[in-house]
């Protein structure tokens, strides 16, 4: 059967900052018994990145401005966790009832900033998403072929959409392939040529990868293996963020 | 190793009218080495689906309106093609430039109502998306249980997205699983308790299986081996929809 594997990496250690991830995920899958190949792609949970490079805040260390404090007041939103999502937006695109709909400085559209105060590992810190979600996932990379793995790196998050309910993992980062595969001016078995497909194949394998992690579990790197893709160390996120002037709904 | 295999079924003949989906999936399955087990999870290309439902239309048959007719030669489009859009629509979302975005009967939000001239076995020809896709995967699911095989089936379509470039496949009608795992109420290895998280499984699904299936090939059908579901066949694509009044976006 060809095809494609999916498997969780479970046992990574507690992560902290300065945390070498590309180490500590290569030990992780050779001590689980499924050491990781030349032409796997890992993906990486976002937040374990943001921990190991230190991307907390105490929610103590923060200053409310006025317009956070009235709004969280309204709310019932810990005003501190406000103004973090505020300070890590460029812009609020849907502000309405307790939903605050932002672009990151990434250029991200998402809930909150991508702000995240599930499991911070302790009451009163806040992650933040990566600064550089591209540079996490080449630093991986560079870690992974320093040990002789020659993978590609994909940063998960968990983003809600428009115009359907719940929420799937799509990707914020990535090193090593491109995140888009383009069919525009193939032709398909009929003779038509495609004029408009061009599938984001970092979001499917990022979503895939959701459904061997687990919320609740503590495996927070998945492996998609058999996915066959073309080295690019040029690759960037960049060609999935929709310039806000071909943007129909921003 | 735990986790999930993913595997196209090739082989599949040229699907018609009339054409018994189940039949022709478990067959194709058992010709290519693969047959299909209890708790695979089938992900079905809506097209073949609406080929074998007879949903395809004849451009020459169609009288486009004044509206469609404007347009059309504004834009360049076959006039045809855009009266079937419209026709496929409740409502139109949005129209800027050659770009028509809909909302279908369905209630799904996707350019030109899901309708597909790419491939539909003729020129002159168009594929609507299937009239009711749920009904169409309890029918494919009821099909392959009188064969033996109680599997979960979705049916999947190609869309695009808002604030992302590229297009994803998802899911458009379900049977046997139900499309959202809520993680709502339950607490995470640090205490703290989900409050919005409800994952779209069946999206993810469906983004998985077009990593196997690929659009230029014949492969229109996958299969998820070892994702756990648990059986309802009460289940439907409608929690999925999000209602317009609760929809920033729309």
């Amino acid at each position: 059967m060809s095809g494609l594997q999916l498997f969780g990496i479970p046992g990574l250690p507690e992560i902290a900052e300065g945390t070498d991830l590309a180490v500590a995920i290569l030990d992780a899958a050779t001590a689980a018994g499924t050491p990781l190949h030349d032409g796997d792609v890992v993906v990486v949970t976002s937040k374990i990145v943001s921990k190991a490079e230190g991307r907390t805040v105490e929610l103590a260390d923060i200053e409310p401005s006025p317009f956070a404090l009235a709004w969280s007041a309204q709310w019932e939103k810990d005003p501190a966790v406000t103004e973090i999502v505020l300070r890590e937006s460029k812009r609020v695109v849907r502000q309405l009832g307790p939903i605050l709909i932002t672009e990151t400085h990434h250029g991200f559209v998402c809930a909150n900033s991508g702000v995240d105060q599930s499991s911070s590992g302790a009451h009163g810190r806040a992650v933040l998403l990566p600064l550089d979600s591209d540079a996490s996932a080449r630093s991986i990379r560079a870690g992974m072929l320093a040990a002789g793995v020659d993978a590609a790196i994909i940063i998960s998050d968990t983003f809600g959409r428009a115009w359907r309910e719940g929420q799937t993992d799509i990707a914020i980062g990535i090193a090593g392939m491109q995140p888009i595969t383009s069919y525009i001016g193939d032709v398909d078995p009929h003779g038509h040529e495609f004029k408009v497909q061009a599938l984001c194949t970092a979001d499917e394998l990022a979503g895939a990868a959701e459904l061997v992690k687990g919320n609740l579990s503590r495996v927070p790197v998945a492996v998609i293996r058999g996915h066959a893709w073309e080295r690019d160390d040029s690759a960037t996120i960049a060609p999935v963020l929709r310039d806000q002037t071909r943007d129909l709904f921003r």
